[in-house]
């Protein structure tokens, strides 16, 4: 279960402490020249180290292609990819070996395996989703080629909302709120001064969808974008159009009158919606939100239970964000990337009458 | 993509006005004797026509299985099921062949697929869940003979919230907070006097699950959640354990400290995750919310546009939920057994130390 | 693992003695209008009854659809159907609900399951390749519209082998060398007097299949037809081109050469690829065989054992065919073509180049 | 499509002449102490430059692991792996950039793709199966665990068959008829001496499998081989039991009865059904055969067309086997154990009465 998507498929591997991380994306199509300073740009947004508000490990996360592109153009084979994992410093992790960090995998994971990779979080380090970044780049940029945007920023980083959702994110916490961006920092650095970690919220758009992509009845469009999002590191929550807050508006409320031009093409006046109708994009751009938990390592001294069911104490070691969200925004941008790429090319595959 | 489930799959279909609606169910385990009492419990927590919160449209949503069961006990092979649709007024429907109403399917699936059954919504209706009810009796009752239980109830309707999480739901709009209960009557009594419609969320507890179920990476336990849930109609946004509040909480307020017991068994003192800990279930109850949108057809004219792109009015018709969260809950209910089962088949085909 | 296919997918249930079997087509392109003609004529090849070489079983196998076409023509959604089981007589079966029949799938079943549906073979029963067939003229008529036909018969009865593969199967045995039809049902006659049955071979040609389908790596097109076929009962074995005899050829005498014609298009001069290389088919006509063992039931009493392990006797009943082959014709070319058509839907999403 | 299997599943990536080809082994289950000996010496079956027989080409093969094995036991998490491409000599292929070789896939990949990595067949090389015999070990060793050993040799190279079935394969062309062996190695040195290739015929048989594995209806264990095999470059065919040989067997020769020992368990006095019964193994041996084309490269000058549909002539080049199936034996064992290991963990996630 290691594998994503439907027609567009990726495979993940690799354990944070494992001689590389990697990924094999089936199914992209043949003849797209890959954009490598996209490929780049994205993974230098995930890149920890990138800034003062995230870890300051350093990881140079070169990407290295094994397969499916020949001369820079793909061919319609396995794209496969490694990640070396050069600054590891497993004597950071030989205290977990035998606990269990509270909030992490490592309890869930030895009692479904009965064994686990405890160095970083093995398997479970949030470090697979530069995996992911990579896969989803290929795809944001095929998409553009269709017209399609994924764009995402930062809506909330602990209790600090951002104000606007469009405008430059070119700050160090993916913001498009500047002023709110400031405080973000500060409410981040006040968390680290403080030993402790934050939340938040990424929020997503995708424009330049067509009407049509989406495949009712289990592969509704919002139904892949949640668990999609679902399946990232410390995410808690996906919603999309007006989300939670629809639970308490009225129907004349929450309406997306239909409207249409002078060449009788028709839109929506609202979007309510977040662009998608009975699992379907409707045209009008596609919205959702994915909230993340705080993270779950604190530089404190936690007390936990060993394997053994017996009390001890875990020190404060490695070099860990306080909050994942700036880091996370390109990862759910990838994630997004991928599902509407998987929904065009199943759409294309569909449409008879649209496509022969 | 009307197949749901990994291993244990649930493919519907159907629309609202074709002669029925149905599903098979495949990898469901052989020798278990059907529940129908509790089978048909749910089917009726479902209809419509149950009670005065819900629409008056009455549909006796008999379940007719035509395989894979003997004699009362499932045989391993495929059980099919159909469920007529007989109370079907196809004439209330009449003025939708060539309008679409805001908010349906009805444009995206023009879109999508050039033509459309638009009689009742087609197979956007919601009447496609009492499929999913069905399916999901059976997989709650395996559930139970492995002591797992699911459960779900009402949380918010409009703007009253449920006060509580634990109580009899025996009240119309399945509620445990008997005083929540009875102001969530009285707005859906307002709203429809009003020609309006509400929103409102329902919250899902699984029990009795044991550690280890979940498939990471991309088949998390609460990624198949999230996915199976916005794959219902109508909803909005999921979330688990502290869920979109946990963006605004800080670490050491969201952190759940394992504790062990006399015997050494590993719990956590408190449950901010939801009962699942990297993407795999950590012992504690699986806690979870879906969000749904008010019901998007509402006793009023509503101007929109045709299949021409031109201004038109429709008048309204049929009989229609004022509040879809009532007659959701089972719907929850039934979709969280679906994938709790199948990760507990998974589960079983991995466990080389557990089972073999 | 009772659903086929990969983009277009046919999930099958029922037993052949429960109320019915039936299938759901999933992903079949909307706006096609059906050809019931077609259908039921496929039906027809493959009915019990039909003639005197083939069981004296009746059974109408009318196609009744529940959902996904709209008028006569596909909307998109999945396509449901079922076929009543009515010329059932139980009681030919009786003696076997303790009894294990030779080469049928009673021992297995009761082995993988603990439980079986012993009337008619349950779910093992040929009867389901009814569902496959209606599901196959869906296919067959769609990939018509895009001037592919896929065309098997007779190429083997017994002993008996046709000496030619073109030309009118518009026989009982469905064999296009006339004079070994005659030989084949002279062949049948004389099994049947000896309570005897017989095997055989179909063979089935694809053309008009455009260069370019196919799937590689695990998804050749090759694979997918071993696949489907082995999937048929009584099927014993598969192979395509030269196949089998492939194995005692040197390599100069197997080699096809390309050849080009005065606009350079590109053909083989022969055809020992059967079509297909390297997984992909390569413009040449499809060409594969399919083995079929001798009917299991023959008009015998026969020795075996019983759920005990107890020696018992068995006693000819029902009524049976003594050759499949005659009936399996169809089957094959239903197979066949939704797996051809399942490939083209998986050509058309892939191909940056082609189709965008 | 580059993904095998169910529930075990490997994912396949590379190129003949890329930096590396590998595979992701997904859904292994956790705890087994991988068996590198066994590893290597299957690895050592499979490898060019073993014996003068096959190809005189040197590649280590030394398989890399990247993730899922923590201390030399796996872990759960997917197993990733790569071989490095470290003896290419692509100066062998220049004259294949434009140029379609006869039997080989560059045209069709051409066809499909718009693009090829020509490079020693790029990914169409047999260089690719290398993967499946590092994933076929890992699945080896945990059958054997399970009490089933699969067990591959050669039964026919050109026109020389084995007259038995069983005894030692150690011999250059891993045949268990020492007489035969002699006359294979002997037709291998005829057919180069005259820049001529062979064919042959690979038997299978699965030895320890208890009854009840498999999956009706489209998974059938005949079915998922079937697949497997064809899957497998330069296969044709595949048969199992009788295989072809009986479609022209009368019913009452092809029977298996059942019998039962002193303490009444069921076995089969004979095996024409070749150990599999409805799909679903039942306790006798599996019995499969594959059958391979000769070798498509030759040396000798090859007359053919270049992507312009110009006639040029191809100059004998590069190293290359005469006959694969010496090379393929452990191939095909590989792709078994895949196939049973998958149906080994479908049969125990089902099984209600069995497992729980």
């Amino acid at each position: 279960m290691n594998t994503f998507g439907n027609i567009l498929r990726l495979t993940t591997f690799g354990e944070s402490h494992g001689p590389a991380i990697g990924g094999v994306i089936d199914g992209f199509p043949a003849g797209v020249k890959i954009d490598f300073d996209l490929l780049q740009s994205m993974m230098e947004r995930r890149r920890p180290g990138q800034s003062a508000v995230v870890t300051s490990r350093r990881e140079p996360d070169d990407v290295q292609f094994l397969s499916g592109i020949y001369n820079g153009v793909t061919t319609g084979t396995p794209i496969a990819f490694i990640i070396a994992n050069t600054n590891t410093r497993s004597e950071d992790y030989g205290q977990l070996a035998d606990a269990f960090r509270p909030n992490h995998a490592d309890f869930t994971y030895q009692a479904k395996y009965g064994i686990r990779d405890y160095r970083g979080g093995g398997r479970a380090s949030a470090r697979e989703t530069a995996v992911r970044v990579a896969a989803g780049a290929l795809a944001k940029q095929l998409l553009r080629q269709y017209g399609i945007e994924v764009c995402a920023f930062t809506a909330q980083i602990g209790e600090v909302q951002a104000g606007v959702a469009e405008g430059s994110c070119r700050n160090e916490v993916y913001c498009p709120d500047p002023a709110a961006a400031e405080k973000m920092k500060l409410a981040i650095a006040d968390a680290r001064a403080n030993g402790d970690t934050l939340g938040g919220i990424v929020q997503c758009t995708v424009t330049g969808c067509p009407a049509g992509l989406g495949e009712p009845m289990f592969a509704k469009l919002q139904a892949m974008l949640a668990g999609a999002m679902l399946s990232i590191n410390a995410a808690k929550g996906f919603d999309y159009g007006d989300g939670f807050a629809a639970a308490s508006m009225r129907g004349s409320a929450h309406i997306d009158e239909f409207v249409a031009d002078e060449n009788h093409r028709i839109t929506t006046a609202t979007n309510h919606s977040g662009g998608i109708q009975g699992g379907i994009s409707n045209g009008a751009p596609i919205q959702f939100r994915v909230a993340f938990k705080p993270v779950a390592t604190m530089m404190r001294s936690i007390d936990t239970v060993n394997t053994r069911g017996e009390k001890v104490t875990l020190q404060p070691r490695g070099r860990h964000d306080v909050c994942v969200v700036p880091r996370a925004v390109v990862v759910v941008e990838a994630m997004a990337a991928l599902v509407i790429l998987d929904a065009v090319m199943m759409d294309r595959s569909h449409g008879a009458t649209r496509f022969v």
